[in-house]
Protein backbone atom coordinates (compact mmCIF):
# COMPACT_ATOMS: atom_id res chain seq x y z
CA UNK A 1 0.00 0.00 0.00
CA UNK A 2 1.73 3.64 -1.10
CA UNK A 3 2.54 5.67 1.89
CA UNK A 4 -0.12 8.58 1.18
CA UNK A 5 -2.93 5.55 1.30
CA UNK A 6 -1.88 4.37 4.68
CA UNK A 7 -2.04 7.86 5.58
CA UNK A 8 -5.59 8.12 4.64
CA UNK A 9 -6.58 4.98 6.13
CA UNK A 10 -5.40 5.53 9.16
CA UNK A 11 -7.09 8.65 9.28
CA UNK A 12 -10.50 7.32 8.49
CA UNK A 13 -10.44 5.24 11.65
CA UNK A 14 -11.40 8.65 13.87
CA UNK A 15 -14.44 8.94 11.55
CA UNK A 16 -17.12 7.77 13.70
CA UNK A 17 -20.97 7.20 12.24
CA UNK A 18 -23.21 10.17 12.74
CA UNK A 19 -19.96 13.06 12.29
CA UNK A 20 -20.52 15.72 9.60
CA UNK A 21 -17.10 15.62 7.62
CA UNK A 22 -15.23 18.08 6.11
CA UNK A 23 -13.77 16.73 3.05
CA UNK A 24 -10.17 18.32 2.06
CA UNK A 25 -8.39 18.18 -1.40
CA UNK A 26 -5.82 16.65 -3.06
CA UNK A 27 -4.26 13.35 -4.04
CA UNK A 28 -3.80 11.75 -0.44
CA UNK A 29 -7.38 12.96 0.42
CA UNK A 30 -8.41 11.14 -2.43
CA UNK A 31 -7.51 8.13 -1.08
CA UNK A 32 -9.16 8.91 2.17
CA UNK A 33 -12.40 9.61 0.20
CA UNK A 34 -11.99 5.61 -1.16
CA UNK A 35 -11.82 4.75 2.15
CA UNK A 36 -14.68 6.57 3.38
CA UNK A 37 -16.68 4.96 1.14
CA UNK A 38 -15.97 1.87 1.65
CA UNK A 39 -17.07 2.32 5.30
CA UNK A 40 -20.65 4.07 4.20
CA UNK A 41 -21.20 1.20 2.00
CA UNK A 42 -20.47 -1.52 4.55
CA UNK A 43 -23.41 0.76 6.97
CA UNK A 44 -21.79 3.73 7.90
CA UNK A 45 -23.82 7.18 8.22
CA UNK A 46 -21.55 10.26 7.64
CA UNK A 47 -21.94 13.61 5.56
CA UNK A 48 -19.41 15.14 3.96
CA UNK A 49 -18.47 18.55 3.05
CA UNK A 50 -16.76 19.34 -0.14
CA UNK A 51 -13.66 21.67 -0.07
CA UNK A 52 -13.35 21.90 -3.70
CA UNK A 53 -15.18 21.39 -6.83
CA UNK A 54 -12.67 18.34 -7.52
CA UNK A 55 -13.28 16.77 -4.29
CA UNK A 56 -17.12 17.47 -4.80
CA UNK A 57 -17.16 15.36 -7.94
CA UNK A 58 -15.22 12.52 -6.65
CA UNK A 59 -16.60 12.11 -3.66
CA UNK A 60 -20.34 12.00 -5.73
CA UNK A 61 -18.93 9.18 -8.15
CA UNK A 62 -18.06 7.19 -4.74
CA UNK A 63 -21.68 7.71 -3.55
CA UNK A 64 -20.90 9.70 -0.22
CA UNK A 65 -23.43 11.87 0.80
CA UNK A 66 -23.11 15.60 1.20
CA UNK A 67 -24.38 18.89 2.25
CA UNK A 68 -23.36 22.09 1.91
CA UNK A 69 -21.38 24.08 4.34
CA UNK A 70 -24.03 26.64 4.85
CA UNK A 71 -26.38 23.68 5.99
CA UNK A 72 -24.07 21.68 8.88
CA UNK A 73 -24.49 23.06 11.79
CA UNK A 74 -21.33 21.73 12.92
CA UNK A 75 -17.74 20.17 11.29
CA UNK A 76 -17.11 17.09 13.83
CA UNK A 77 -14.07 16.43 12.04
CA UNK A 78 -11.90 17.60 8.66
CA UNK A 79 -9.28 15.36 6.97
CA UNK A 80 -7.47 17.20 4.98
CA UNK A 81 -3.71 17.60 3.02
CA UNK A 82 -1.22 20.02 2.88
CA UNK A 83 2.30 20.89 0.74
CA UNK A 84 4.45 21.34 4.16
CA UNK A 85 3.82 20.54 7.77
CA UNK A 86 6.45 21.93 10.39
CA UNK A 87 6.95 20.66 13.68
CA UNK A 88 4.88 22.82 15.34
CA UNK A 89 2.05 21.32 13.25
CA UNK A 90 1.74 24.37 11.05
CA UNK A 91 1.01 23.94 7.22
CA UNK A 92 1.44 25.49 4.02
CA UNK A 93 -1.69 24.60 1.82
CA UNK A 94 -2.68 25.48 -1.51
CA UNK A 95 -1.38 23.95 -4.36
CA UNK A 96 -3.96 22.39 -5.51
CA UNK A 97 -5.62 26.12 -5.62
CA UNK A 98 -8.71 25.07 -2.62
CA UNK A 99 -6.78 27.28 -0.11
CA UNK A 100 -9.83 29.55 0.72
CA UNK A 101 -12.44 26.82 1.06
CA UNK A 102 -10.36 24.37 2.15
CA UNK A 103 -9.29 27.13 5.33
CA UNK A 104 -12.85 28.05 6.04
CA UNK A 105 -14.04 24.06 6.53
CA UNK A 106 -10.89 23.45 8.52
CA UNK A 107 -11.11 26.60 11.04
CA UNK A 108 -14.51 25.67 11.38
CA UNK A 109 -14.11 21.93 12.23
CA UNK A 110 -13.98 20.43 15.63
CA UNK A 111 -11.07 18.70 15.01
CA UNK A 112 -8.22 18.81 12.36
CA UNK A 113 -6.45 16.34 10.77
CA UNK A 114 -3.61 16.45 8.18
CA UNK A 115 -2.54 13.67 6.24
CA UNK A 116 0.37 13.38 4.59
CA UNK A 117 3.43 11.56 3.01
CA UNK A 118 6.66 11.65 4.79
CA UNK A 119 8.09 13.76 2.37
CA UNK A 120 6.01 16.55 3.24
CA UNK A 121 7.19 16.93 6.87
CA UNK A 122 10.01 20.00 6.93
CA UNK A 123 11.98 21.70 9.42
CA UNK A 124 11.01 24.97 8.49
CA UNK A 125 8.40 25.99 5.96
CA UNK A 126 9.29 27.90 2.95
CA UNK A 127 10.55 25.42 0.27
CA UNK A 128 6.99 24.81 -1.14
CA UNK A 129 6.43 28.12 -2.77
CA UNK A 130 3.14 29.90 -0.54
CA UNK A 131 0.14 30.38 -2.78
CA UNK A 132 -1.92 33.50 -1.81
CA UNK A 133 -5.44 34.36 -2.99
CA UNK A 134 -5.35 37.57 -4.24
CA UNK A 135 -8.12 40.11 -6.18
CA UNK A 136 -7.82 40.07 -9.78
CA UNK A 137 -7.67 43.98 -10.33
CA UNK A 138 -4.58 45.47 -9.56
CA UNK A 139 -3.12 42.11 -8.70
CA UNK A 140 0.73 43.85 -9.72
CA UNK A 141 0.42 46.21 -7.17
CA UNK A 142 -0.41 43.29 -4.82
CA UNK A 143 2.12 41.23 -5.74
CA UNK A 144 4.57 44.71 -5.20
CA UNK A 145 3.53 44.74 -1.73
CA UNK A 146 4.26 41.10 -0.92
CA UNK A 147 7.50 41.05 -2.51
CA UNK A 148 8.39 43.32 0.13
CA UNK A 149 8.22 40.48 2.59
CA UNK A 150 11.19 38.55 0.92
CA UNK A 151 9.76 36.56 -1.20
CA UNK A 152 9.35 36.31 -5.29
CA UNK A 153 5.48 36.45 -5.87
CA UNK A 154 4.90 34.34 -9.24
CA UNK A 155 1.16 34.57 -10.82
CA UNK A 156 0.01 31.19 -11.24
CA UNK A 157 -0.55 29.76 -14.60
CA UNK A 158 -3.14 26.72 -15.78
CA UNK A 159 -1.65 26.01 -19.08
CA UNK A 160 -1.16 29.40 -20.97
CA UNK A 161 -4.48 31.17 -19.58
CA UNK A 162 -3.78 32.94 -16.03
CA UNK A 163 -5.09 30.04 -12.84
CA UNK A 164 -8.71 30.97 -11.38
CA UNK A 165 -9.89 30.03 -8.23
CA UNK A 166 -13.16 28.64 -6.97
CA UNK A 167 -13.39 32.30 -6.07
CA UNK A 168 -13.05 33.95 -9.30
CA UNK A 169 -9.57 35.13 -7.58
CA UNK A 170 -6.22 35.02 -8.96
CA UNK A 171 -3.54 32.74 -6.95
CA UNK A 172 0.42 34.23 -6.55
CA UNK A 173 2.76 31.49 -5.37
CA UNK A 174 5.25 33.16 -3.57
CA UNK A 175 8.78 31.74 -3.05
CA UNK A 176 10.53 32.51 -0.13
CA UNK A 177 13.89 31.25 1.34
CA UNK A 178 12.95 30.24 4.67
CA UNK A 179 9.59 30.71 6.44
CA UNK A 180 10.74 31.90 10.11
CA UNK A 181 7.57 32.92 11.67
CA UNK A 182 4.79 31.60 9.59
CA UNK A 183 1.98 33.13 12.42
CA UNK A 184 3.72 36.77 11.87
CA UNK A 185 4.01 36.24 7.80
CA UNK A 186 0.44 34.75 7.26
CA UNK A 187 -0.79 38.05 9.31
CA UNK A 188 0.90 40.82 7.40
CA UNK A 189 0.17 39.03 4.42
CA UNK A 190 -3.41 38.76 4.76
CA UNK A 191 -3.83 42.34 6.42
CA UNK A 192 -2.10 43.59 3.18
CA UNK A 193 -4.98 45.33 0.83
CA UNK A 194 -5.64 43.36 -2.10
CA UNK A 195 -4.93 39.73 -0.51
CA UNK A 196 -8.11 37.26 0.21
CA UNK A 197 -6.21 34.53 1.89
CA UNK A 198 -2.57 32.97 2.57
CA UNK A 199 -1.83 29.06 2.16
CA UNK A 200 -0.31 29.40 5.79
CA UNK A 201 -2.94 27.43 8.16
CA UNK A 202 -1.41 27.84 11.86
CA UNK A 203 -3.22 27.39 15.48
CA UNK A 204 -5.77 24.92 13.36
CA UNK A 205 -4.29 21.41 13.73
CA UNK A 206 -5.33 18.99 16.06
CA UNK A 207 -3.27 15.68 14.78
CA UNK A 208 -0.95 15.24 11.47
CA UNK A 209 -0.54 11.56 10.45
CA UNK A 210 2.45 10.96 7.75
CA UNK A 211 3.49 7.55 6.37
CA UNK A 212 6.71 6.51 4.95
CA UNK A 213 7.99 3.23 4.12
CA UNK A 214 5.08 1.71 5.33
CA UNK A 215 5.47 3.60 8.89
CA UNK A 216 2.89 5.81 10.32
CA UNK A 217 4.24 8.53 12.31
CA UNK A 218 1.29 9.99 14.17
CA UNK A 219 1.73 13.88 16.04
CA UNK A 220 -1.18 15.38 17.91
CA UNK A 221 -1.71 18.29 20.37
CA UNK A 222 -0.61 16.99 23.93
CA UNK B 1 -24.46 75.24 -5.51
CA UNK B 2 -25.05 72.51 -3.83
CA UNK B 3 -22.35 71.22 -0.70
CA UNK B 4 -21.28 68.19 -2.59
CA UNK B 5 -20.67 70.44 -5.36
CA UNK B 6 -18.55 73.00 -3.93
CA UNK B 7 -16.16 70.29 -1.80
CA UNK B 8 -15.83 68.64 -5.67
CA UNK B 9 -14.45 71.86 -7.06
CA UNK B 10 -12.23 72.68 -4.15
CA UNK B 11 -10.49 69.35 -4.42
CA UNK B 12 -10.03 70.26 -8.11
CA UNK B 13 -7.69 72.58 -7.52
CA UNK B 14 -5.35 70.11 -6.28
CA UNK B 15 -5.44 68.70 -9.97
CA UNK B 16 -2.22 69.49 -11.95
CA UNK B 17 -1.50 68.95 -15.47
CA UNK B 18 0.72 65.97 -16.29
CA UNK B 19 -0.83 63.87 -12.99
CA UNK B 20 -2.16 60.79 -13.12
CA UNK B 21 -5.69 60.67 -10.84
CA UNK B 22 -7.60 57.68 -8.92
CA UNK B 23 -11.52 58.47 -9.63
CA UNK B 24 -13.08 57.51 -6.80
CA UNK B 25 -16.77 56.91 -6.77
CA UNK B 26 -19.86 58.06 -5.40
CA UNK B 27 -22.28 61.09 -6.08
CA UNK B 28 -19.80 63.61 -4.43
CA UNK B 29 -16.91 62.24 -7.16
CA UNK B 30 -19.38 62.36 -9.81
CA UNK B 31 -19.72 66.16 -9.52
CA UNK B 32 -15.55 66.09 -9.36
CA UNK B 33 -15.31 64.03 -12.45
CA UNK B 34 -17.78 66.31 -14.05
CA UNK B 35 -16.13 69.55 -13.07
CA UNK B 36 -12.30 67.79 -13.85
CA UNK B 37 -13.92 66.92 -17.08
CA UNK B 38 -14.33 71.11 -18.07
CA UNK B 39 -10.53 71.19 -17.01
CA UNK B 40 -9.43 68.98 -19.53
CA UNK B 41 -11.25 70.02 -22.14
CA UNK B 42 -9.72 73.77 -21.58
CA UNK B 43 -5.81 72.07 -21.93
CA UNK B 44 -5.06 69.99 -18.74
CA UNK B 45 -3.53 67.20 -19.16
CA UNK B 46 -4.64 64.53 -16.98
CA UNK B 47 -4.82 60.43 -16.54
CA UNK B 48 -7.84 58.88 -14.74
CA UNK B 49 -7.99 55.95 -12.66
CA UNK B 50 -11.17 54.55 -12.46
CA UNK B 51 -12.42 52.84 -9.16
CA UNK B 52 -15.48 51.35 -10.26
CA UNK B 53 -17.31 50.48 -13.53
CA UNK B 54 -19.83 53.10 -12.57
CA UNK B 55 -17.27 55.86 -12.39
CA UNK B 56 -15.21 54.40 -15.84
CA UNK B 57 -19.15 54.29 -17.31
CA UNK B 58 -19.37 58.32 -16.44
CA UNK B 59 -15.74 59.50 -16.77
CA UNK B 60 -16.04 57.93 -20.53
CA UNK B 61 -18.96 59.94 -21.34
CA UNK B 62 -17.32 63.32 -20.11
CA UNK B 63 -14.15 62.80 -22.21
CA UNK B 64 -11.86 61.90 -19.16
CA UNK B 65 -8.80 59.87 -20.69
CA UNK B 66 -8.15 56.95 -18.49
CA UNK B 67 -5.66 53.83 -18.07
CA UNK B 68 -6.14 51.05 -16.23
CA UNK B 69 -3.98 50.68 -12.69
CA UNK B 70 -2.04 47.97 -13.58
CA UNK B 71 -0.70 49.97 -16.44
CA UNK B 72 0.13 53.35 -14.13
CA UNK B 73 3.58 53.42 -12.93
CA UNK B 74 2.34 55.67 -9.57
CA UNK B 75 -1.07 57.71 -8.95
CA UNK B 76 -0.04 61.19 -7.50
CA UNK B 77 -3.26 62.12 -6.08
CA UNK B 78 -6.65 60.35 -5.77
CA UNK B 79 -10.21 61.82 -4.99
CA UNK B 80 -12.62 59.62 -3.01
CA UNK B 81 -15.93 59.95 -0.99
CA UNK B 82 -16.82 58.77 1.87
CA UNK B 83 -19.88 57.22 4.18
CA UNK B 84 -18.69 58.47 6.96
CA UNK B 85 -15.41 60.65 8.61
CA UNK B 86 -14.21 61.22 12.13
CA UNK B 87 -12.08 63.36 13.81
CA UNK B 88 -8.87 61.35 12.99
CA UNK B 89 -9.58 61.51 9.12
CA UNK B 90 -10.36 57.68 9.30
CA UNK B 91 -13.41 56.81 6.99
CA UNK B 92 -16.35 54.24 6.87
CA UNK B 93 -16.57 53.42 2.68
CA UNK B 94 -18.58 51.14 0.76
CA UNK B 95 -21.94 52.08 0.89
CA UNK B 96 -21.98 52.32 -3.10
CA UNK B 97 -20.51 48.56 -3.01
CA UNK B 98 -16.61 49.41 -4.50
CA UNK B 99 -15.03 49.29 -1.57
CA UNK B 100 -11.83 47.10 -2.07
CA UNK B 101 -11.24 48.76 -5.90
CA UNK B 102 -11.03 51.82 -4.34
CA UNK B 103 -9.03 50.49 -1.05
CA UNK B 104 -6.52 49.72 -3.81
CA UNK B 105 -6.36 52.73 -5.58
CA UNK B 106 -7.20 55.09 -2.11
CA UNK B 107 -3.71 52.91 -0.74
CA UNK B 108 -2.02 53.72 -3.48
CA UNK B 109 -1.84 56.98 -4.40
CA UNK B 110 0.92 59.32 -3.25
CA UNK B 111 -1.86 61.90 -1.78
CA UNK B 112 -5.80 60.86 -0.90
CA UNK B 113 -8.38 63.76 -0.64
CA UNK B 114 -11.70 62.80 0.88
CA UNK B 115 -14.73 64.98 -0.27
CA UNK B 116 -17.64 65.30 1.70
CA UNK B 117 -20.73 67.02 2.45
CA UNK B 118 -20.53 68.22 6.39
CA UNK B 119 -23.36 65.50 7.06
CA UNK B 120 -20.56 62.98 6.67
CA UNK B 121 -18.46 63.97 9.79
CA UNK B 122 -19.20 62.79 12.69
CA UNK B 123 -17.39 62.48 15.88
CA UNK B 124 -17.53 58.57 16.02
CA UNK B 125 -17.80 56.00 13.46
CA UNK B 126 -20.26 53.20 13.41
CA UNK B 127 -24.13 55.47 12.94
CA UNK B 128 -23.28 54.08 9.07
CA UNK B 129 -23.53 50.34 8.83
CA UNK B 130 -19.83 49.35 8.00
CA UNK B 131 -19.22 47.17 4.76
CA UNK B 132 -17.19 44.08 4.69
CA UNK B 133 -16.92 42.46 1.78
CA UNK B 134 -16.87 38.76 1.92
CA UNK B 135 -16.10 35.69 -0.10
CA UNK B 136 -19.54 33.84 -0.95
CA UNK B 137 -18.73 30.30 0.08
CA UNK B 138 -19.30 29.91 3.49
CA UNK B 139 -20.72 33.61 4.07
CA UNK B 140 -23.22 32.56 6.79
CA UNK B 141 -20.66 31.35 9.04
CA UNK B 142 -18.24 34.45 8.33
CA UNK B 143 -21.26 36.46 9.02
CA UNK B 144 -21.27 34.85 12.39
CA UNK B 145 -18.08 35.68 13.26
CA UNK B 146 -17.97 38.92 12.33
CA UNK B 147 -21.18 39.51 14.64
CA UNK B 148 -18.73 38.31 17.50
CA UNK B 149 -17.52 41.68 17.16
CA UNK B 150 -20.22 43.21 18.69
CA UNK B 151 -22.53 43.48 15.36
CA UNK B 152 -25.59 43.42 13.39
CA UNK B 153 -23.92 41.65 9.78
CA UNK B 154 -26.89 41.66 6.88
CA UNK B 155 -26.37 40.53 3.85
CA UNK B 156 -26.99 43.17 1.16
CA UNK B 157 -29.53 42.68 -1.40
CA UNK B 158 -29.98 44.20 -4.95
CA UNK B 159 -33.57 44.20 -5.33
CA UNK B 160 -34.60 40.61 -4.51
CA UNK B 161 -31.24 39.11 -5.35
CA UNK B 162 -27.84 39.27 -3.46
CA UNK B 163 -25.54 42.57 -4.20
CA UNK B 164 -22.87 40.55 -6.34
CA UNK B 165 -19.26 43.22 -5.76
CA UNK B 166 -16.98 44.13 -8.95
CA UNK B 167 -15.22 41.24 -7.60
CA UNK B 168 -17.71 38.91 -7.53
CA UNK B 169 -17.91 38.76 -3.95
CA UNK B 170 -21.02 39.21 -0.93
CA UNK B 171 -21.32 42.39 0.94
CA UNK B 172 -22.36 42.56 4.94
CA UNK B 173 -23.12 45.63 6.07
CA UNK B 174 -22.19 45.56 9.31
CA UNK B 175 -24.35 47.85 12.04
CA UNK B 176 -22.32 48.22 15.17
CA UNK B 177 -23.31 50.81 18.03
CA UNK B 178 -20.12 52.87 17.88
CA UNK B 179 -17.00 52.30 16.62
CA UNK B 180 -14.44 53.15 19.20
CA UNK B 181 -11.54 51.79 17.82
CA UNK B 182 -11.71 51.64 13.90
CA UNK B 183 -7.45 50.61 13.68
CA UNK B 184 -8.12 47.47 15.78
CA UNK B 185 -11.42 46.82 14.14
CA UNK B 186 -10.32 46.49 11.04
CA UNK B 187 -6.90 44.56 11.78
CA UNK B 188 -9.47 41.74 13.40
CA UNK B 189 -11.99 41.80 10.89
CA UNK B 190 -9.62 41.38 8.03
CA UNK B 191 -8.00 38.82 9.76
CA UNK B 192 -10.65 36.43 9.81
CA UNK B 193 -11.20 33.83 7.35
CA UNK B 194 -13.80 34.64 4.57
CA UNK B 195 -13.41 38.19 4.70
CA UNK B 196 -11.72 40.00 1.51
CA UNK B 197 -11.67 44.05 2.60
CA UNK B 198 -13.26 45.94 5.56
CA UNK B 199 -14.63 49.50 4.59
CA UNK B 200 -12.26 51.26 7.13
CA UNK B 201 -9.69 53.30 5.80
CA UNK B 202 -7.64 54.44 8.00
CA UNK B 203 -4.32 55.61 8.07
CA UNK B 204 -5.12 56.65 3.92
CA UNK B 205 -6.42 60.20 4.26
CA UNK B 206 -4.28 63.23 4.06
CA UNK B 207 -7.01 65.74 3.56
CA UNK B 208 -10.67 66.04 4.10
CA UNK B 209 -13.21 68.91 1.98
CA UNK B 210 -15.86 69.06 3.69
CA UNK B 211 -18.62 71.63 2.74
CA UNK B 212 -21.81 73.07 4.51
CA UNK B 213 -24.07 75.75 3.56
CA UNK B 214 -21.79 76.87 1.22
CA UNK B 215 -18.80 76.93 3.77
CA UNK B 216 -15.70 74.86 2.77
CA UNK B 217 -13.69 73.33 5.66
CA UNK B 218 -10.51 71.86 4.71
CA UNK B 219 -8.91 69.44 7.44
CA UNK B 220 -5.41 67.84 7.17
CA UNK B 221 -2.36 66.27 8.71
CA UNK B 222 -0.31 68.36 10.22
Amino acid sequence: MEDKQLAAEAAVKYIQTGMTIGLGSGSTVNYMLEALAKRIKEGMDVKGIPSSVKTEKLARKLGIPLIGYSKATKIDLAIDGADEVNSSLQLTKGGGGSLVREKIIDVAATKLIIIVDYSKMVTHLGSFPLPVEVVPFGWEKTAERIAAFGCNPKLRKSDQDVFISDNHNYILDCQFDLIEQPEQLHEQLKQTVGVVETGLFVNMTDMVIAAKNGIIDTRHRG
